[in-house]
């Protein structure tokens, strides 16, 4: 058995070669040919080495159902190319205003603001274009289902809600529910959309898309606090970015209402409630098992 | 026979009701609840009184094959919430930094760049949301044809593109066939597309799939050329808008380099063209008949 690193690392550099090969003048047609500094916008502000969890998380929870990883490759792609399109708006000026992303220019600053909107905005296209295609899964039905999870995560009840919830939030004054709900949508929703669009390809019904959804929740919500530990405790050379930001800029997070030790105690929580998820799965589930767990230790 | 004034009232007070009913916290939920400040940006963006002629199309497309009216309302939201999102985001300060649109304040000018963004964004994800559903048409192999119809006509190779396109004419120099190019996809993708996936709908064969794109593509260019040669002609008191600033912005239109007389002239013959290719059909194509009949005499 491949350990969580080897596999994460394959999943990436699997997910970093089809974009690649999709992200180019020629695969992008329409009814006319893409602008070449549109392309290189999108492909900057996606080909930038992710850790790639969206996609590998697909491909996990569709191989609890014996998915082989090759087949759940279009639909993690989709959502990979949901996640960059929502990086390239979330850094622009108007938003968080970042001038780095894993140690390089974000895409407003490579190319400029205009370009960075256009390019974000064709990726969240491009998303949806992939689900379509016979490529993601030869049964319609499956197609418009996977469609309908991914704009039910990405959209205003989902992450580009969470994302104006937490401009809003600059302002101060969000409880701990508050903070809570908030993040559920900006990083929650489409971790929740990934699972349960892995579990779809592979097949589930009713029962495991629930068990499953139990598990997305409670990863996703354990993410987002390591993420939130992370700016708080990691140095900004292991990250790759400006880190303590999210309190310079106001930024309401779990960790600086109740501090580390109890973020910590409640992450250890809900990587328990993750894995008690995924107790009717057999060794299938061992992936997104390893996966919680790497979300309960990340050092970056 | 209702007049073609009457049959564009008709849907757009169809396709404001509808987008009225479903622009709503109720309707738009997801994993959490939307924001009121996102919705209200959304409303704002989208229910302003359009003249609606995508959904016209899809409309008009899908009665060629006797689909009645209302089986093919929800595709013509879907086509239109991209129309709006777009307009969104092309009124931006870093795009064509518009602050009027039909008279009213632009979504940044009313709420802020980041709300303009974020509810542009969440309106591409709504389009594709409500043509995954079953009350788009129950059949999911259509459903997924139109998703990526839309994709196509939306993404990099199509109404993304040519606003890239468009961006970078400003600084001069397109010639005739480049601004003719860019313009197919700037404007001429999504009109191609709201045709198309009319046809889809209603159950077009290869054959008449081909000839009404063919119509599609001549009236969208025909439609492209009024709305230059009003540009140039109109008040801004009769458009509501700013006219005579797509010189101001260095934009490049064929009124500018060919002239008025010519421009005009060109119109007539792709109303011709775009006439010429309904000829296969009866009655049932009267309506897109008239349409681009419209777009060869808009005042407006």
């Amino acid at each position: 058995m491949i350990s969580f690193t080897e596999e994460m690392a394959s999943c990436a550099a699997d997910v970093e070669r089809a974009l690649d090969r999709l992200l180019t003048e020629e695969r992008l047609t329409g009814p006319g040919v893409p602008p070449e500094r549109l392309v290189a916008a999108m492909r900057h502000g996606s080909l930038n080495g992710g850790k790639r969890l969206r996609p590998l998380l697909v491909r996990q929870a569709a191989g609890v159902f014996g998915m082989p990883k090759d087949r759940s490759l279009v639909a993690g792609l989709a959502v990979e190319a949901v996640h960059c399109y929502s990086l390239i708006h979330d850094d622009l000026p108007a938003m968080d205003d970042d001038d780095l992303r894993r140690g390089q220019p974000t895409v407003h600053k490579a190319y400029d603001e205009a370009t960075a909107i256009l390019a974000g905005d064709a990726l969240q296209t491009l998303a949806f274009d992939l689900l379509a295609g016979e490529d993601c899964h030869p049964d319609p039905a499956v197609r418009v289902r996977l469609v309908a999870e991914l704009a039910l995560g990405a959209g205003a009840g989902g992450m580009v809600g969470g994302q104006m919830r937490d401009i809003e939030g600059e302002t101060g004054g969000f409880s701990d529910g508050e903070i809570t709900r908030m993040q559920a949508m900006k990083t929650g929703a489409l971790i929740r959309a990934a699972v349960r669009m892995g579990a779809l390809l592979g097949g589930a019904g009713d029962d495991a898309l629930g068990q499953l959804t139990v598990y997305a929740e409670a990863a996703g919500r354990a993410f987002q606090l390591a993420d939130d530990l992370l700016d708080v405790t990691a140095s900004a050379e292991a990250m790759g970015k400006a880190t303590g930001k999210d309190a310079r800029n106001g930024k309401q997070t779990l960790v600086g209402l109740i501090g580390v030790d109890a973020t910590r105690r409640h992450l250890a929580e809900l990587t328990h409630d993750a894995l008690s998820a995924l107790v009717p799965f057999g060794e299938e589930a061992d992936g997104l098992r390893a996966t919680a767990m790497h979300f309960a230790s990340r050092e970056r």
